[in-house]
């Protein structure tokens, strides 16, 4: 036994699970929210107040940064949380899902997958062993195994093909993590859930990761498009065949209504771009629901977004102003939306966790959505 | 006598001055650099952030104001204090220089300057009262009068031609400004010599704004492009015929070098957007001389850009970090660089006021020039 990793569930609502997992660089409260930064950056926060929110951990994206700075860079440059001051738990994920959204002239094999970079047209290959090496070099905690990520809809054939191919890569992952990794280097490794949203499949991919006793597992190959029911109902199909006392992360998830229903379903970890996206676009989001801050309605509402929070993007800036930001296009006006967003989403999470512990997500679900429906 | 604006000169050194002003929001240091917030944010920073690097005072653009978000809504937001979060002095410029430089369809008469907005088209007047009303709607501290600013080259007769007006617009300014503010409210309005590079010009102007007796006075239609001899010239043979007694005020300038050479000839402020604009441009500027963070001798430079900065920007990040975001066009390494460039401006001011003070300013000028020509 090392502590490099255990999670512990310490109250429970239904399937809802309210717990934490503890690694040496720091507890992570679950249900979590984990803020992306792709390139080593939460886009327009600093990370002291990415940590002021109640953020336990953020992701890092392999894609980006093996393209640049490089994962061999990152490592002499003392890994991502030194380059990037951000000392607590970091997870990357393994480079898949980006290759397969981002980069040019794709070629996947049994062994892997090569690929052209989006931004300077360079080689390069991604197998499950390198995908290892480099979230071991850029110091991760939460290293995540490679996976085949494919467009939907896709056949039964495919989606099957793909899931097995990620069983497979699993294996090597698992293997290749045990090579490099010693004992209190503070990492672990999760496999990733595929199946499409074909529930046989979506079992057969648990049951045979969970035969592999890894630490943790994603549930991925949602979030890309399908309606909310589908995912839920995927979900749905799946968590009761992951390991019960190990956490479950939905990857790319979601909107808040995405992770206040995910979390009733038993998911304990999320991560998204959207509250850093939308809050570059204009869009806030609060108690009172999504907002429009190029809404004319805006242009002299002295009110903060909302007085009550313990944000200062949320509590100490007028809509107005924020409006008048938003439509001069200036930077504080996007650094001010993703503070307030994010700070929303760990504040949720905190609700959320708060209401397990006392037994009542239900009502804390209820009082949540109508607290948007209302408005103001 | 009011407290609304008052100059004390603390010590000279040659002809460089360190004084102070005092004004119901706060005492403005000089020399002083004045950040400049556009739009009624300093690009990039947090108003907490600007405030820290040692800020006194910020500058707010009629122009950008006027049209968006609008003088009178700036108003009933509770002026630009009140939106933006800055508790301290505002100076705004009258609006003139940017109608001639942003403006389209721009018509000039005796009586002011018909103009279409550069955003959306609509079409607007600025005269000298006009200029007065729209500053005291935005709350402004420092208020410009309205003047002609011209392009260069052009004739004698051109130049003076518009030197002449914007005397008369002083004139009708300081009538403005006498009916709208009242005492207490802690408002200055200061004058423009204007001249061109043509010494008999520039004394013709100084010498008549003098006669008004204003509480200060700005050298304006400088740093529009000509090479800087040119420019500390023109301030040789002006700042002796402006009064002794009041700040002198050197409009849009400049490089931290045009900076410590315009002190060394009599002068007591500045603004200049460069700190900012070069920051998110990737250029830093330091104890070291300008730095371009997109440099790959940066990418793996573990250094911060000056370890003995008091400035986080400054100080904490690494010079990898910053070529990494800049190289990726990341917000965060745009606002780190304002910020160390805000934060290096300030610390110049501080080292030039402490240097009159103690009678050594040659040598700290000397010292500081060595220092950007030896780098590291």
């Amino acid at each position: 036994m090392t502590n490099d990793f255990s999670f512990t569930i310490h109250a429970r609502d239904g399937a809802a699970r309210q717990g934490s997992i503890t690694m040496p660089r720091g507890e992570i409260r679950t249900p979590a929210f984990m803020p992306v930064g792709t390139a080593g950056t939460v886009k327009g926060l600093y990370m002291e107040q990415v940590r002021e929110t109640g953020a336990d951990i953020i992701l890092g994206n392999t894609y980006h940064l093996m393209l640049r700075p490089g994962a061999e860079r990152v490592a002499r440059l003392g890994g991502l949380h030194e380059m990037a001051r951000w000392p607590y738990p970091i997870l990357t994920d393994s480079g898949g899902f980006q290759v397969m959204s981002l980069a040019a002239l794709r070629k996947l094999s049994e062994n892997g997958v090569t690929f052209q970079s989006h931004i300077d047209g360079s080689k390069h290959e991604l197998t499950p062993e390198r995908s290892i090496e480099i979230q071991h070099l850029l110091d991760s905690n939460i290293i995540m195994q490679l996976d085949e990520c494919i467009r939907l809809p896709a056949s039964d054939e495919e989606v099957a093909r793909a899931m097995r191919l990620s069983i497979r890569w699993a294996e090597r992952s698992k293997a290749a993590f045990e090579r490099l990794v010693k004992l209190g280097e503070g990492r672990a490794l999760f496999g990733i859930v595929q199946g499409g949203t074909n529930p046989q499949l979506r079992r057969e991919s648990a049951e045979a990761l969970a035969a592999l006793d890894l630490p943790g597992y994603a549930i991925g190959g949602l979030a890309v498009g399908e309606p909310q029911a589908e995912m839920l109902a995927t979900i749905e199909a799946t968590a009761p065949f992951m390991p019960a006392q190990k956490p479950r992360y939905l990857m790319g998830v979601g909107t808040p209504d995405d992770l206040l229903e995910s979390v009733a379903r038993g998911v304990d970890m999320f991560d998204c771009v959207m509250p850093t996206r939308a809050g570059r676009h204009g869009t806030a989001y609060t108690r009172f629901g999504k907002m429009n801050l190029r809404n004319a309605k805006f242009a002299e509402d002295t009110r903060p977004l909302d007085e009550a929070s313990s944000c200062p993007a949320t509590r100490d800036y007028s809509r107005a102003y924020l409006h008048h930001l938003t439509k001069s296009d200036e930077m504080l006006g996007q650094m001010l939306l993703s503070w307030n967003n994010i700070g929303y989403y760990q504040a949720l999470m905190a609700g959320a966790r708060a209401a397990i512990a006392a037994g009542a997500y239900a009502d804390f679900v209820a009082e949540t959505k109508a607290g948007w429906a209302r408005g103001e």
